[in-house]
């Protein structure tokens, strides 16, 4: 767990078109229903200066930055976000949920890109250190379910959804990867059935790992 | 020295108004003389992607950006400057001159600036890795005829002058401090004279540390 204030921090992973944003809408009204202060916010982006790197990452050719230039970047909108908007909620004592954070760097950068697994984790280290979620919760759901929904989307940030099935494919593994290997931290929870089926798994997971929630 | 191909690779360093830009104008006609292809280039920028993470760096205010997400950017647009301009160029057996490289992400933002030393060369490592200059040229002023000569230029770009005379006698004393600790690599140039007079001084230390031009 992370030197953090009274707050509680949340991070929703997983693919495209796995429910991100839906599932941590219904976890903000059930949340808010309790009293507490909840903020969500998203990556890359979530702060106007994260929001101005952000537009630089999701728009255009899927090969315009290198694996480290694109990870660079990222970390950077990273570390706005971080310092502009969680550290202050969490010091305010709110619940922060964020659709996305580290791991989608190492799961999409780091271990499904050219990157590669050591040069992510330096990268963490350096610029983010040890704050990292009290609880991510890893949407699953197969590649061709979420790349589905994610095309009924419209929109022209579609650089990363571009990248095709197989990359999608690697970066779900990646997912599962670093949630079996952080298991204190992560949950995984399939988000193939019913929106509010998978909101009551979410709901579950929240309240079993955070008790003084 | 780097693991680069046959070119050769030279830095210009120092605070605002050194006459860097100058001194590589000049540096550059005597180099064509040679028949060797010269390539220009500056940071933050160099390349049509570092060209827009400069955009973020140098307008604004001048507590826009935390020193680490500074810093972050700074490395971003570096690495896309070097893998797309600086290292194609010396593949070809090119004289490659930029205006800033790493040394300046360690003065202004690592030693002269709130990120610290060890975040800087720890970012340096990862991002950049062994790409050094053949040759770093840091051009040596007195802080208030740079800002002087500085003064003189029109512009928005002046969020990192603006930081005011103190920051930058911390800035040149971070020059110092670098090539005092780097002389196979760094040479400094008094550069309070006459452009000839420089240019010449220049000349010297680019034909003497670099025999095989």
């Amino acid at each position: 767990m992370s030197t953090k204030g009274r707050g509680t921090f949340i991070s929703f992973e997983g693919g495209d078109g796995a429910g991100k944003s839906t599932q941590i809408q219904l976890l903000k009204e059930r949340l808010s229903r309790t009293g507490r202060e909840v903020v969500t916010t998203r990556e890359p982006g979530g702060s106007p200066g994260a929001e101005e790197i952000r537009k630089l990452l999701v728009v255009g050719d899927k090969d315009r930055w290198s694996p480290m230039t694109e990870a660079l970047l990222m970390v950077a909108a990273r570390r706005d976000h971080l310092e502009r908007v969680i550290l202050p909620a969490l010091d305010r004592g709110a619940v922060v949920i964020t659709d996305r954070f580290a791991d989608s760097t190492m799961a999409y950068q780091g271990i499904a890109g050219a990157l590669g697994r050591d040069a992510a984790a330096a990268l963490h280290k350096v610029a983010i250190g040890d704050h990292d979620p009290d609880l991510s919760i890893i949407l699953d759901v197969p590649v061709e379910k979420g790349l589905a929904r994610a095309g009924d989307r419209a929109g022209v940030e579609t650089r990363f959804e571009s990248k095709g099935a197989d990359f999608q494919n690697r970066v779900r593994d990646a997912f599962l990867e670093i949630a079996r290997s952080e298991p204190s931290r992560c949950v995984v929870i399939d988000a193939t059935g019913e929106i509010a089926e998978t909101a009551d798994a979410v709901w579950c997971a929240v309240t079993s790992r955070i008790p003084d929630l």
